[in-house]
């Protein structure tokens, strides 16, 4: 692939759709997500056109660019909010996690027993299902948050606390997974220990080094000569974090968000701060965010709503009625106004990024292709995932956007 | 590779040196060069300590990488310089690109021709030994102009704009050697004719748009929403020049620079020239740029020392002299004193980076293999002009700090 033409087509393509969407109301992230699909469109009719976006979404140079715009977006969000005010909700967004990680889960299930065929891939494609459902994509989350500048308040806080718990809780969900792909059996109770195990160690460590050695770090920095050190050394933290995440058995993005609380307007002075978070902002949302939810529109492939269209659309609104009611209502019942419980339902139903990894590892695995493609459902299963992520992805934001401008209870 | 981890250790290793490089007195980027060196030799010694650094240099996302930090180098450096500066000195900045490629080429060509074996190849190996020695390293000069803050002194300009003649014509002479290589003949006058006609082109058109589109641009910016934009628009004009410069058979790294210059301070508002201005040097100098510098140390393969030192030794020495002499004689010659002279020559000396790229094109096209293994000098040619880029890269800054620290009587 030609890097600077495949970066020049993208940054184009989703700066202007984005600027559209915006001009018609919407959030930006939209608009990007729809240049992705549109992309990704042109690309499937008239291959000719575009040549090197041929295969893009699999271009190994391309998934790292990607990764890296997840990853500043998580930083950035991390950078943003304060460590204190996710402690303060995380009660809250425990609840709101458990709830819209069961009933989804639920819903997979009992989706895949229905329509599947009987096979000795049957459980595992159920809960393939359950996992899919029972995700929330954080970035993605995170993004809608801040296009809709709510990132920050009560309604945004738990959203983002109970999607961090929920990127925790089903990453041990897809080890389980995992495991019964590979070994043909789930994991025993000493797997499971020892995945909560290395996620307490992560947690600590991270305190640890965030609490303690990070404002150490910003004092360091008056005595140092070098050019642009304050942005290396958040970077080299966030990536330290993140490498120390996938470790620990986690996402990186989880270690890059972490990463970013634990800097503050207090590590390091408050000019160096300021200059830090315009950098990442600028890098972010000027440059590889764009390119990384075009990414989540290009993987979009279609077959499903003509192979499979019933099970695609049930798979669309278990997708929103679990996450609605499941997270929303937890969050009702823990005291949240209705108008909030339903944004946070809304909130937390994006399910593009952490789903494509997701689906791309069951992919690997041959779990789409234990059955054989005589039968329509399995075939089209994988692609049924991929749109739903899409559509909630795409959906997510445009009626968070309503939710928060009718009413005004908002924190 | 692990992305992030392979960051991670760059980064910090990068950054450390660096910072040490500066507290005993050198520019940031020796230190940068010697963290690559040093972790190639650690890797080369103990593959198992850093498994994720071994074949990086030749990794597709590693190279990837390192090629968005010299195209933000050029890119910054373009920002950083003046159109009408560079116009205003590249008379004499022609007649320095002449004399500093004249004289390395004759001195290629006549080491070539008493150290190679007889064979078909020997004129094509002569050719490639000539252009190795020819060329310069423009995002290597930048960098080392900028850490000893000359970049925008006279003697500064004149050097960045003869290393851009010199870059432009080095393509010319790596698409003679190429043909060469793939037809057996050197070019023809109708495809030499047509290369120039393609680089007036690309001058042409990018002039064009650099004047009428760019301000156009800028003033549309105040219309418009999107979060960021005015970066984007930086990096989209720089990609789009990039393409146009590999399409028209240039370097991206001119591209990056044209479009770096033609963006100033009235292109838009002061307050967002400033904002784009210090994301781009954040971005460069704090992340890709010191990532860059130290895989052209990761590069280097000490084989030449052993195998053929002599041959090794005299292919530096005509390295510094030849552009010292060439170049800085011809500086001479067009009225600069004799301290800026030798400046100019010992700032055009550095090889890294571009170097690496013809000899891997060479390497590809089987330059080094026509005579088979039984030639000593054939055999560590490669390895022998990589420790002169990288030997050039890591002395000239230390020599160029201390000709401008004798005497005074700089612009």
């Amino acid at each position: 692939m030609d890097l600077f033409y495949v970066l020049l087509i993208l940054l184009v393509a989703t700066r202007a759709f984005g600027e559209i969407a915006e001009h018609v109301g919407q959030p930006a992230l939209v608009g990007e997500l729809i240049a992705g699909i549109t992309l990704g469109a042109i690309v499937a009719e008239y291959p000719g056109v575009f040549p090197d976006l041929v295969g893009l979404a699999g271009n190994e140079v391309f998934v790292s660019l990607t990764d890296l715009g997840m990853f500043l977006l998580m930083l950035f969000a991390g950078i943003e909010m304060q460590p204190h005010k996710i402690l303060q909700y995380s009660g809250g967004a425990l609840v709101v996690a458990l709830g819209g990680m069961a009933l989804p889960l639920a819903l997979g299930l009992g989706l895949g027993w229905a329509f599947l065929p009987e096979s000795d891939a049957k459980l595992a494609q159920c809960l393939f299902i359950g996992t899919a459902l029972a995700i929330t994509a954080v970035p993605a989350t995170v993004r809608i948050l801040m296009d809709l500048g709510q990132l920050t308040t009560r309604v945004g806080q738990t959203i983002i606390s109970a999607a961090v718990f929920d990127d925790v809780m089903s990453l041990i969900l897809l080890a389980w997974l995992t495991g019964l792909l590979t070994f043909g059996a789930p994991l025993g109770f000493a797997d499971v220990a020892l995945l909560f195990g290395k996620i307490a160690l992560f947690f600590a460590v991270t305190t640890f080094v965030g609490v303690y050695v990070f404002p150490r770090g910003g004092r360091l920095m008056h005595y140092l000569k070098a050019r642009e050190l304050e942005i290396s050394a958040v970077l080299a933290g966030a990536f330290a974090f993140a490498v120390l995440a996938e470790w620990l058995a986690l996402h990186f993005i989880v270690g890059a968000f972490v990463a970013g609380l634990y800097f503050g307007r207090r590590t390091i002075d408050a000019e160096s701060y300021e200059r830090v978070k315009n950098t990442v902002s600028a890098m972010t949302f000027g440059f590889l965010a764009p390119i990384f939810f075009a990414s989540i529109g290009l993987n979009l492939d279609l077959g499903a709503l003509s192979g499979a269209p019933l099970f695609a659309g049930l798979l669309i609104a278990c997708a929103f009625f679990g996450k609605i009611a499941g997270a929303g209502g937890a969050a009702r019942a823990a005291g949240f106004s209705a108008r909030d419980a339903t944004a946070i339902g809304v909130g937390m139903s994006p399910r593009g990024a952490v789903e494509l990894v997701i689906a791309g590892i069951a992919l690997n695995a041959g779990l789409f292709e234990v059955v054989g493609p005589g039968n329509r459902i399995v075939a089209n299963l994988f692609s049924a995932v991929v749109v739903m992520a899409v559509v909630t992805t795409v959906l997510s934001p445009i009626i968070l956007k309503r939710v928060f401008s009718n009413g005004s209870d908002s924190a």
